[in-house]
């Protein structure tokens, strides 16, 4: 029996790990120091009321035999599908029911969905990235390609027509660099799809927190986007979900490939290898939805969008260059005096009793930066904004 | 941009589509017929009491900040794999919480396990069988070779030496035909793994249908089966979590292929391609093997139990050749008149208003023969074996 050798590909990953060693290691020989985290990229406020009641009722239903729920159907139940859908029409998109699939989160999504295609596809990856694009595609073998994410470009790469891709990887508003793209910019990656008959996978994970009404929050807000685009959500930031594991994809009837129906596909895919998502979480977030659910929501996500914007004007004050805190939980800033990005981890630990995340552990364009979260407690992150004001 | 070609080797599944557009047919033109679905593999009771309990105090605590969860472990939490190895360690197996992974479901895992393994390497499948065991092979394009599972052998096929193979399934006990391996001839399939250097994956999703003490409810109970199998496990059967979407994997450390440890390989695909089972869920997961669960669930199994022996005493006493009935939820049960599998659906339907699966749905070897579900009602239970008695 051979295995996957393409395993012995794979870089092994110690950013957390390495980050988790260093902070226990400073914590141990500083005992009295007050250590804020703001590496992780997990949300700390609780789950909103209109979702826990809406599981409450869940629970009780599969506790009686008239009510009990067991397989559900593949592609999730019409009561959500069909709360997407709202969603997606109250914002002036017309998606089909039967265009959304529901899944355990996006982090499943965009590695499974690379199962219905060739392994022959080159993959095109910005950089600085979210690893989990980048080690899906060396287990399955393809051949991928970086396009640079800087300084320069405002860490919004813009399609090089020299550049030949299948698979093309946008996340916007971006993990880890916070950078959202405008309307024209996405406008320029869609007709760069269809002229290459590329598919675009679009992670929307953190559309919920664009406030500029300015900016797309889905891909499909884009001529032809339908044609070429898969759109990945998750419910993991926009309503905490993040140990409940709820997303979806939204996959065209209009995105056909060598024929194929790509839809049909996914399905295929969905209904063999998968049994779909638990009936307490759908329940739970179908009320995500609900007008109540949709305050609560906002509520949160202004929370961490206040903290970001309060992380924001520190960094901004001090005149460090960064993006994101705005439109996105995160904040991207230069590493101070051009040290790397570990020196300066090492630096703000020191000096703050910061925790943050090393931007090279997300690519060498994230050499000399550094991802900050505002998903923290709010008195933590006033805190922290203090202490790097003195910095 | 290509697709994965071997999708276009897939047989479209007609079958359970089929099913239920005969049984939609026939209600439309006997309005009156009371028809019972023994043909499901669904389970009809509510979750037990110690499952609802611990999921509504896990919903609430998810309610609050000071105890709400976000990402959990990607292995699962510490309690679930405790509770899970205790569930070992008292029938005599010991396994360390390290060796065992929790996931959404076992459907899930037979898929995604395969993400591990060479593509180069040769499947053994038993015909019949469960399609998805198949139809995830086709998809990675590994050659298959089928075993031949029938009335011969008991629908119990043993390792044929001349066939060289390097992934085997086993089902015990099996679906669709609940048979089940003692430990006689789980070790020939050991010891045949262990020379052909191969890998089991040993699905052992009704292994709590067990009754007979001589009969082995792990793979791990075979001397040798820890350098050879991985055993697939799930809450879905064993505690009605059909619905609510929970399994686990056990992949043990002595586990070596090709220089590499399964286990860690494992771990790197789940770390990467997946991000943990819902916290509520695991609460409700861990709840099944506390004392008051092991008992709750006992008395739902004995029921589906007790609905098979009373099926498989109707089909015994006609002088039908069966296996299953005892050990399993299953009845594999001869076609009468040498009727195929679907003239058999037909008649059975027409004459008792009752529908099955017919046992061609599963493989070639399944012609001929038919599959009848203990998952149902005791009323309808009891109604269906009256008829069939006077068929």
């Amino acid at each position: 029996m051979k295995i996957n050798s393409n395993y012995f590909n794979l870089k092994e990953s110690y950013l957390f790990a390495n980050i988790a060693k260093k902070t226990t290691e400073f914590s141990k020989s500083h005992p009295d120091a007050d250590i804020i985290k703001l590496g992780i990229g997990d949300v700390t406020l609780p789950l909103c009321s209109a979702v826990i009641n809406a599981m409450q009722n869940a629970v009780l239903e599969m506790s009686q035999k008239d009510t009990f729920k067991g397989y559900g159907p593949y592609q999730g139940y019409d009561f959500l599908r069909d709360s997407i859908k709202k969603y997606y029409n109250d914002r002036k998109i017309e998606i089909d029911a039967d265009e959304i699939f529901v899944s355990d989160g996006s982090k499943s999504d965009v590695a499974n969905i690379l199962d219905i295609f060739s392994k022959e596809n080159t993959v095109l990856i910005p950089d600085p990235v979210y690893p989990v694009y980048v080690d899906t595609n060396v287990m399955d073998g393809r051949k991928i390609q970086y396009i640079n994410a800087n300084k320069d470009n405002g860490f919004l790469p813009l399609p090089d027509e020299n550049i030949k891709a299948d698979i093309i990887y946008l996340c916007s508003p971006n993990n880890p660099t916070g950078a959202v793209y405008n309307h024209e910019q996405l406008k320029k990656w869609v007709d760069y799809a269809i002229e290459n008959k590329a598919v675009i996978l679009f992670d929307a994970a953190y559309e919920a927190f664009i406030e500029d009404k300015s900016l797309p929050r889905s891909i499909f807000e884009i001529k032809g986007a339908k044609k070429c685009a898969i759109e990945l959500c998750s419910f993991s930031k926009t309503a905490g979900f993040t140990g409940v594991r709820c997303g979806y994809t939204v996959v065209p009837m209009d995105l056909e490939f060598d024929g194929a129906s790509i839809n049909k596909l996914w399905f295929r895919r969905q209904s063999t290898k998968f049994n779909g998502v638990s009936y307490i979480v759908q329940k739970g977030a179908s009320a995500v939805f609900s007008k109540e659910g949709i305050t609560q929501i906002t509520e949160n996500i202004n929370y961490y969008k206040d903290n970001a914007k309060l992380i924001a004007k520190a960094v901004k004050d001090k005149g460090i260059y960064f993006t994101g805190g705005e439109n996105s939980p995160y904040i991207w800033m230069k590493c101070q005096d051009k040290m790397t990005s570990w020196d300066f981890f090492d630096y703000l630990l020191e000096k703050t009793h910061i925790v943050g995340t090393p931007g090279s552990g997300f690519g060498k364009n994230g050499e000399g930066f550094f991802r900050v979260t505002a998903f923290g407690d709010r008195d933590n992150t006033l805190k922290a904004v203090e202490r790097l004001k003195r910095l």
